[in-house]
């Protein structure tokens, strides 16, 4: 039988406290979501950078409210609520992060009241964001899963597995405007937000795993100089952003809630699927 | 050491043919790509529902040209080259079919002369075609790869995986509007082009397996007739769809080219990741 962490906290602590706390009053908007959960904090982020009036509903994984489960009968955080009226009396639901995120970028479009559009106006750039999107989610975060699950009994050594993360963080940051700090250069974009997340939670891999994550410092990078100074640049600035910081509890909590993780005994649903080997639900 | 499937034909035959044919004349748009590839046929099919101008250039997996390679280092198709110039001299690759089709979608937007958007106006509509088109990307396809993979030594059953493939079919004509036949109703989306080439691969598995894709016929489908007749509406437009059919090489050519999938000895990026129970690639 699959134990499950209640010892985790049921809400946020920390700057994430204080954000959950000023958006706690009722508001047709609503974002189901867990503290812990990085895809998540990907449409958290989005809601704080564009300062969309929203409600923040934390859901306890072990005891989901009936309201929420009639919205998302699979019970999958994020979800948002997206009201048909003013009085947000029948609200549509949406879910899927990446999802979440541009419809958000989408409907609150009005530069003057939102600030700029998460996604380029070209249509190439905004093709070519959506690319590298696809990357993120299809290469580097189930490689992350499978680093931090890594234990001594896998077919595979953790090397094989710091390799390949290593592999695919280069290959984003090849694509990157070479000044930076952004995936755009001087515009923050989708592109930084979808992995703003696994940015914040390497260091659970410098906690956890022998050799961390194990990217090579300034004059032992040989050929990569380039490329991991400039990996170097943007993840110094998005673990400094002002919305990743006020999106994030503290970091003694995520040490004890990915312990699970760790151990590989997690029975999240990604943490399941990357330990049979799975694609990501 | 990995046999190459070189019985396959180099060339797209039947209709395939004659619109390859009609599209071969130089032009800075091309699509490079492979006539039995699904992924290639939801791009190819968004060409030509839109008549938009453009160069299908066919790919010979094993003899790839130089060209191509410039522009794709991976060398997978389909790959969509954007001119930057009117000359088309320094073209900007695009590639994941998704991408390719929601950019063909935004950069010939104009209704007059391209006809209908692919993806609705209204933000929260676009979200959940964007949704189900996940949904498909990942339930549906990798599920239909499985059950054509499926040989009796696997540690699951065919009937596993048959109705593995049953519930997420389910799940998306569930969501279809109920009066059909598209999944908007009246108006043809992306949601339809997404899953349009495996609907017409769907007789290879009556062919390959047995008991064939064994959807239930009408009387026999207790308390899913609702769903399995939606089901059966939206198949029967599909597979009739004229830019569906214009796409499509002779049956048999299928037969052919899936037999190494059916028997799971395929070396195509798909059926190793399929094998190996990793996500797609």
């Amino acid at each position: 039988m699959a134990t499950v962490d209640t010892s985790i906290p049921a809400k946020p602590t920390g700057a994430a406290a204080k954000l959950a706390e000023s958006h706690s009053a009722e508001h047709p908007l609503k974002l189901y979501g867990g503290w812990f959960c990085p895809f998540v904090q990907r449409a958290w982020i989005v809601l704080a950078e564009k300062h969309i009036p929203h409600q923040y509903v934390e859901i306890n994984p072990y005891r989901k409210a009936a309201e929420f489960l009639a919205l998302n009968p699979r019970g999958l955080v994020p979800t948002l609520a997206v009201p048909t009226d003013a009085k947000g009396k029948h609200p549509k639901p949406l879910y899927e992060s990446a999802v979440i995120c541009e419809f958000l970028d989408e409907a609150f479009a009005d530069e003057t009241k939102f600030g700029p559009r998460l996604l380029p106006d070209d249509v190439y750039e905004r093709a070519r964001c959506r690319l590298w999107i696809d990357h993120i989610a299809s290469r580097i975060v189930p490689a992350f899963y499978r680093f931090i699950q890594h234990t001594p009994d896998k077919p595979y050594t953790i090397e094989d597995v710091r390799n390949e993360f290593h592999g695919h963080l280069k290959t984003l940051a090849k694509e990157m405007d070479p000044s930076g700090p952004w995936f755009l250069g001087d515009r923050f974009s989708l592109v930084d937000i979808m992995l703003a997340p696994w940015a914040k939670r390497l260091f659970l891999i410098d906690h956890y795993k022998p050799g961390g994550v194990g990217i090579p410092v300034a004059g032992q990078r040989g050929d990569d100089e380039e490329v991991w100074s400039r990996w170097q640049k943007w993840f110094d600035a998005i673990t400094e952003r002002e919305t990743v910081k006020q999106t994030w509890s503290d970091d003694e909590q995520y040490i004890g809630a990915y312990q699970r993780y760790a151990d590989d005994t997690t029975s999240s649903e990604v943490g399941k699927a990357t330990r049979q080997g799975k694609k990501l639900p």
